[in-house]
């Protein structure tokens, strides 16, 4: 080279590179991308040649099966529909669950000689299928050649064949598309591709081999089969109910529950594994992150999208963002919890809206709710950042947990709803019920955050004028107060809080909170002793609009008399427990005897919280105070939910499946105000998909009448929900129950 | 009203609101936003009065303290920053770690008067500090009222008082600022703000207290205070090793550092937990998801922006990122883990950069690495879809682990670098070393997936025609062949494979493998008997553009002649172990006599492989073969990195600190070929930032010399580090030791 020996020198400026920079790959990173997409598959050629033809090319096959026709068996009437417990589903497409054997029959050319023919039925999801990924799956009708789905030839007669397969009990959810393919010594022929085979694989409850296993028939038909919701709020003394139609089986759902999957960019191999899918799930149920289903909104200002209060079923929902691929506007804790049933429900995993009253939230995994009082012990709003959720709805599923040690399978709780001021944790769960109730908050995934709703203590300081605290009052009791499900096969509630906590005082409780700590939940150390005078509000039952007298008494458990400086607050409150407006303060001097108790009525009139009032409209009463005697503290909190007007509901007699009835939907504004941009929207499972009716405005004492017709899908029973939503006025609700005759 | 009983209709269409929809808020989330900002803090005022000012105003203060001056004890050669090791930060603010005392001086207008005089000290760190959240903590000289930091006095003479301050060893890390305060009657009187009383809190793994706290001084230096790295590469039986700057002590790198953590939006309160902090970084080293900090690229094209094999350093990385705030191109793992080391450093977490030889990637946790033949014994590349990285580098961070049972802290895992076909884990620990080496894969966070990346079986199949597979053979060794890190205080490198693995064979690594399957890592559970001939390929060492022979060893252990179908394939692989081309193919058809071995030669030209040569110049050659006798499947593998020629670096003589030095930099192209679009990197710790040079062409033959002037910024041994990088030439470097002399 005669540049041998020479020096360069450097170039004053590296080049720069014209155009927009080359998207980035991954070549040199992986062989092939990964399967993300159940929405598309790969074909398999019709022909698929051993080697290559010889001079003359390939002969003619005439000796060899020809496929004629396939039969997958799939009206809902036939075997497989009913035995695998999909018949419900709005579908025209074979669904079937994994673990069960199913039928599709062959019919060919001439009848089936099982001594010199060859073919397999074959199984392909996703692209590029590969036998070792499990996403090509081969199914032999004899036993000759083992794969992980089972077959068999059932029955043999003509020139049709109906094979028996199952699917491996741990195999991919989703939708696989099926071939017939026969071997010839030349290679293999098989049918084209044809969406009419496509079929749906989903969970499957009913066989032990598969991981969500449920072993109640009850339990089942209420946790996968029943899409009448029945989802709990208000507070623990004075609980309503939320109906919700979950409707899984609605035409579409399936597929928009899949696409959820697809659009999380889930790799499909990792899509049998019930552990997977409902942690992906947790994460794009809400759109954090992810640009998941549904936005959370918690701001009272619902213009441009529907109130939370205002859906009845999450059918509207899924196929609005299947549809328009964008999230779908607003969502609080108890749609998030209802749309995630529906997808759980929808791919067969057993599931459960429950709802813990007095949440501990938002603190990440804390197990202290800080309430801060001044020097005289009245509280310091400014300096209280914490706050107690009224109530907080979750999702229970079921399943084993293979990940874990024995014993921690079961009910596992998942959470779609963001926790906002947690470290970035936009998805939780599944987190083990028995893992929490022993305090093993070690165990994946997210135990020790749901261990802190159910068990934090609510801790109150006296804050010294420089600034320093003191904790003065532990309550242990307040938070998880209560854990509430739908009992299964009835319309009544059911509490759950002894599958999250032991007995209060108990032995067991304290050794699962040293457990907890043990694992780095940091509690308050001190426990100041009680005080000898205590705090009582009774409970209350409101209608929204009344006035009231609040009973606050004054328990003296000393000997001596006692002087207690008393401070009532009363606020409107979001069901977040953050205080939207103080509407009421007294504080009053009361002086109570030896043993004895004191009353101090405070009067609520209407006109001072009605025009505060928000949402779900909920006051919150805090009583503090400060024993003169002995300097300590005295608190008592309670959340009143007001109670709303409610829709009237009435349904057409007779209802018979396809003959047309009528609902008719009545409410009367009980106000003397206007309520404007009014939103009523209905639907009932198998009776009626979600209607909407808007009037921009009810004035004062009229009325509303809306009447609509209908034609039953099944029979059976269910239920007609209605909600009426503005921003005046949220969260009137009205059911209505049928019997539908076939 | 005269409403009362009208019957309102429903109106046609809702009002479509106008304008852009509202930036939806939380207000009825929350009562406050959460601080996740450490670059910013909210000042308190000057003065705070008690309760209002009388009819007259305030009275003259005049009798009591007033402060004149502040001194933060801040220069590197006062007793904080020796006492504290951290005196090599170039850094004008004062910077301890927490649980140990720092001492701060203030200056009255008068002597301080202990039975009158009451004062503090206050730190703040975030906006809103609040007391209850520990963002707020004062500071009291005496121990009348107890804070969560100690005070004492240390020394009151004249008008000044030294105050020595020990911040809780388990308070957050970051940028606090310090107040004085004196309490009168009337209220809080303060020093105004001002940025030279800002100072920073870091981890401490000197004091027992502390979550990282690490009982070895020598590992202390190692793991916290040394800023030259060697990450090891290559293969693990032809070892190569990378020099890196990690440079946490340059100018700007903690604040760079900080400013991660706040871009994550991670909240204040969280930044005290080394478990959360090093979790959070895991995510947010990568760009993926979060817009974190390096752009992953492996496919060879680094035109727009610098190739991850290029740099010689983090300061530039994390300087450009906290600049700029957008994500930094390019990185690959070793860059992931060497920009990660110089956070944790930063921080004061003790850590270290771990290479793993042969590690299973990519295959989310699964023990499988799956590679197809054809029925021939010959592989089937397009169908082989798994992986071996030839190495991969991640970090190991020392901490306590509250949040598992005893025994399981110590050294954990972390990784930032993205994980593509995982289930959108672009985050990946803590995970105890210890529990990935007993198999208790159920620990958060990860285990599991760090578990399959040293323990995956390499497991055979044999692809029938049908498409049916059968496992031939399994490697249980193949994978987690060796984990390396550097020896501390030391440049040799660390085996420290038994810290991941129980011997091969052992009943310890029986039982641990069982144990992680009862946690869910599937296994290949057939054993199918390994064959009785052997293929041996020696270990060698080329040099790139070298002719070399390969002399593939056939071993028969049999005492009966075997014939062997062989398949010899080389290929250039990237160091992810996937294949770029493939540049030979043999079949060779080999006799062995009975216990005899015969050696097969491949002859491999330089003009075979240069033109395909990527990245780091890796040659893989797999042979595979089937012995005709037993039908069994025999199979060997090997990776052969290529030697590059080598930077010559030569420093100027007799180095003293701040006198003038030269470094000069010499390479010539050994090519036949031009090399273009060449930089050059060169940087040394305490000798100089990262400089580059850029050439456009280096001819084949040709030579550069680069001679660069600096001055040293401190004592002690060093090392000054250069890479060379062009697409037709990667990953080329050069180092020189230096001891400079104070």
């Amino acid at each position: 080279m005669s540049n041998q020996g020479a020096t360069v020198a450097p170039s004053s400026a590296p080049p720069i590179p014209s155009g927009p920079p080359p998207k980035v790959t991954s070549s040199g990173r992986s062989t092939d991308p990964i399967a993300t997409t159940n929405s598309d598959s790969t074909d398999i050629p019709e022909f698929e040649p051993f080697g290559m033809p010889g001079p003359r090319g390939y002969p003619p096959m005439t000796e060899f099966l020809d496929i004629f026709d396939v039969d997958m068996m799939k009206r809902p009437e036939e075997i497989n529909k009913k035995q695998h417990h999909t018949d419900l589903y709005n579908s025209v497409d074979l669904i079937v669950r994994r673990g069960q054997e199913f039928q599709v029959k062959a019919t060919f050319n001439r009848p089936y000689n099982p001594a010199k023919d060859k073919f397999a039925v074959e199984f392909v999801i996703g692209t590029s299928p590969h036998y070792s990924k499990g996403t090509y799956i081969p199914v032999f009708p004899n036993k000759e050649r083992l794969t992980t789905w089972d077959g068999r030839i059932i029955n043999n007669s003509g020139n049709s064949v109906t094979i028996g397969v199952t699917a491996a009990a741990t195999c991919m959810v989703g939708k696989y598309h099926m071939y017939v393919a026969v071997m010839t010594p030349f290679g293999i022929r098989r049918t084209r591709r044809d969406d009419s085979r496509d079929l749906y694989v989903l969970f499957n409850p009913w066989v032990k081999e598969d991981a969500v296993f449920l072993d109640d028939e009850t339990e089942r038909q209420e946790c996968v089969i029943n899409e009448i919701g029945i989802i709990y709020h208000g507070a623990f003394d004075d609980i309503s109910e939320r109906n919700w139609n979950y409707g899984q089986f609605n035409y579409g759902v399936l597929d928009a529950c899949l696409y959820i999957m697809d659009r999380a960019q889930m790799p499909i191999t990792n899509r049998g594994d019930p552990i997977k899918v409902t942690r992906k799930a947790s994460a794009m149920l809400n759109s954090r992150d992810d640009d998941g289903v549904l936005v959370g909104n918690w701001s009272g200002d619902y213009t441009y999208g529907v109130a939370p209060t205002s859906w009845t079923g999450s059918t509207d929902i899924l196929i609005s963002y299947s549809r328009s691929k964008m999230p779908v506007c607003y969502a609080q804790c108890w749609v998030y919890a209802a749309v995630f049933n529906t997808f759980l429900r929808c791919l067969g995993i057993p599931s459960r809206v429950v709802t813990n009253y007095y949440s501990a939230h938002d603190n990440d995994g804390n197990l202290k709710t800080d309430i801060i009082l001044e020097e005289s012990g009245r509280i310091d709003r400014a300096r209280t950042k914490d706050s107690i959720w009224n109530y907080h709805c979750w999702n229970e599923c079921y399943m084993s947990r293979p990940d874990l040690p024995q014993g921690f399978g079961g009910w596992q709780v998942v959470d779609a709803t963001p926790q906002e001021t947690s470290d970035g944790m936009y998805r939780c769960g599944p987190a083990s019920v028995m893992a929490i109730k022993h305090g093993q908050t070690c165990f994946p995934y997210d135990a020790a955050f749901v261990f802190a709703e159910v068990n934090s203590d609510v801790v109150f300081y006296s804050r010294s004028r420089e600034g320093t605290m003191e904790p003065v009052k532990v309550n242990h009791s307040h938070v998880g107060r209560m854990v509430l499900t739908k009992t299964p096969g009835d319309t009544t509630r059911r509490d759950i809080t002894d599958q999250y906590k032991f007995p209060e005082g108990s032995a067991e409780e304290r050794t699962v909170l040293e457990k907890a700590e043990e694992y780095g939940c940091h509690r308050e150390k001190s426990d100041p002793p009680p005080a000898d005078v205590d705090l009582v509000l009774p409970s209350l039952e409101i209608s929204i609009g009344d006035d009231f007298e609040l009973s606050l008494e004054f328990v003296n458990k000393s000997d001596e008399r006692r002087i207690v400086d008393a401070y009532v607050s009363g606020s409107v409150v979001y069901y977040t427990g953050v205080t939207a407006a103080e509407f009421l303060f007294r504080d009053p001097m009361v002086t109570i005897g030896p043993k004895a108790s004191v009353k101090e009525l405070v009067v609520v009139e209407s006109k001072r919280y009605m025009k505060h009032l928000v949402e779900q409209a909920n006051l919150n009463f805090i009583a503090t105070g400060k024993v003169r005697e002995t300097g300590q503290i005295v608190s008592v909190m309670k959340v009143v939910p007001l109670r709303n007007p409610k829709l009237s509901i009435t349904l057409s007699e007779g209802g018979r499946v396809s003959e047309e009835m009528t609902v008719t939907v009545e409410f009367t504004n009980p106000f003397s105000f206007n309520l404007e941009g009014v939103y009523v929207r209905m639907e009932g499972p198998g009776l009626m998909l979600p209607k909407v009716k808007y009037y921009s405005v009810i004035p004062g004492g009229s009325s509303l009448v809306w009447v609509e017709y209908f034609s039953p899908l099944r029979a059976g029973n269910s239920r007609m929900f209605a909600t009426l939503d503005c921003p005046a006025l949220r969260q009137v609700h009205g059911q209505a129950s049928v019997t539908i005759q076939p």
